[in-house]
């Protein structure tokens, strides 16, 4: 329903105060501090969260609407399919933001939950696990190639950066969203997808094989290591094969973002040689 | 020389207050307001400066000595080469940080300059250019990337963040020091490089090429556009190829290191069949 100030949804309720509940509920919620809850920011990610079928549970907007028929198309359908519209002033979207420009509408959803039998159970052949990998945007920028790789999931190990966190998600751009992700996996997982026929390759350093002599077309689960220790050791150990990128002696390492697009494209390479 | 409380060097300076001349200017050199200059922190990136061969103008430390083998080795080799030794307070270390955690010791150093000739009398055979990129981390990750692929030189065309700006350095991880830096190049430099031989080949998402059928072998500079906008359009016209990175539909775009270092490594894996 059109109200006299712009757009207004049947149910919208206003908020004019900073301390509001559902104001301070929010804030919780972007900082991580309340389970099941995630915090999506921008008109392009909330598109993405509703077209990925995300439970959103509301909505935050500026009063007489967004101003945009992109966005006004975006809350028409968020409002008709239950969120609670939640009309209030730029000075609160801002007090809410986690980016320096507010940009201008903040969704509130239920945090998607992958258990580990899932990944098993998917025919995904190509899979990403990350080991305590600490930085929201690599971790985002390594599920945005991921999924671009054609990988089909995302296995987190316990003490990686939350996929969900604002910084994460600007950097997966919507990626999180398509690909499902288990969080807090541990060993026994990797083992169950040993099991299960996959084979667990580790970026290294010192590994054995060049990673272009490894035969991608196999199902494979591809572990990346924290930015500054690699994989853990013992992991390491359970691992099939270790493989290392050959560069130029006097550079150390890759950002691991970096490394993850090398390996993840050469599998999607020898795939697309393959037909697959 | 031994002094009381550590290390001393022979003509070391003390600073004991955030007002002196010598912090302000380091200041002013950290936040890229003093040409020529260049801000340096951290003793990992230091040793790479040093060892690079870059001409260290003045060098901060804590009072008594960085407390550190390591730390004090530099040290005693850069006031031997007669840069200024300015024993400070841990506070005045924080309070010029780039960093959140102070890093301890803060080097100034004359900016590497390389003419746009250089990178064309080089026998390189594999060159990154940037045009308009805006992120310092990426283009210090691309850097890094690039070395380790075995490029040979950076061109960055104006309106590219500084490669020399302390978050830039960070992310280029020493990088930055060994391979000559062109900056504030233009379409001109593109050109001459073309009339030298060198194919110019633009990362584009409606390339005309899949990047993996694209000969490495030939020498080639890689131009890599902006984060939102991509290469220029009249830059884009002038490349001889423009290559697509084939990926899942669903996915817009790669971040612009990962598809850096996708063809970086496309290149090095090629060389690398040759034989190169």
């Amino acid at each position: 329903m059109d109200g006299v100030n712009g757009v207004r949804y049947a149910d919208a309720m206003q908020i004019t105060s900073a301390a509001n509940e559902k104001v301070k509920h929010a804030r919780r919620v972007r900082d991580g501090r309340e389970d099941g809850l995630i915090f999506i920011e921008g008109l392009r990610l909330a598109e993405e969260a509703a077209a990925s079928g995300l439970t959103i549970e509301a909505c935050f907007y500026p009063a007489g609407g967004p101003g945009d028929g992109r966005a006004e198309a975006l809350l028409e359908r968020l409002s008709g399919k239950g969120a609670l519209m939640l009309e209030t002033t730029p000075d609160i979207l801002r007090s809410l933001s986690d980016t320096v420009q507010s940009q201008g509408l903040i969704l509130i959803a239920r945090r998607p939950e992958t258990a580990a039998g899932l990944l098993l159970e998917t025919h995904a052949t190509l899979l990403l696990g990350c080991d305590r990998l600490q930085d929201p945007g690599n971790l985002g920028t390594l599920i945005r190639t991921a999924e671009a790789a054609g990988a089909g999931g995302i296995l987190c190990l316990k003490g990686s950066a939350d996929a969900f966190s604002p910084k994460a998600l600007r950097s997966s751009m919507g990626s999180a969203f398509r690909l499902p992700i288990h969080a807090d996996a541990d060993a026994a997982d990797l083992q169950a997808l040993q099991t299960a026929g996959c084979q667990i390759v580790a970026a290294a350093g010192e590994g054995e094989m060049d990673y272009t002599d490894y035969d991608w077309n196999q199902r494979t689960l591809l572990l990346l290591g924290n930015e500054g220790r690699g994989v853990d050791p013992d992991l390491m150990r359970q691992c099939d094969v270790r493989l290392r990128i050959p560069m130029h002696p006097s550079v150390e390492s890759l950002n691991v973002a970096a490394a993850g697009a090398v390996l993840l494209f050469e599998a999607a390479r020898q795939r697309r040689l393959a037909g697959g």
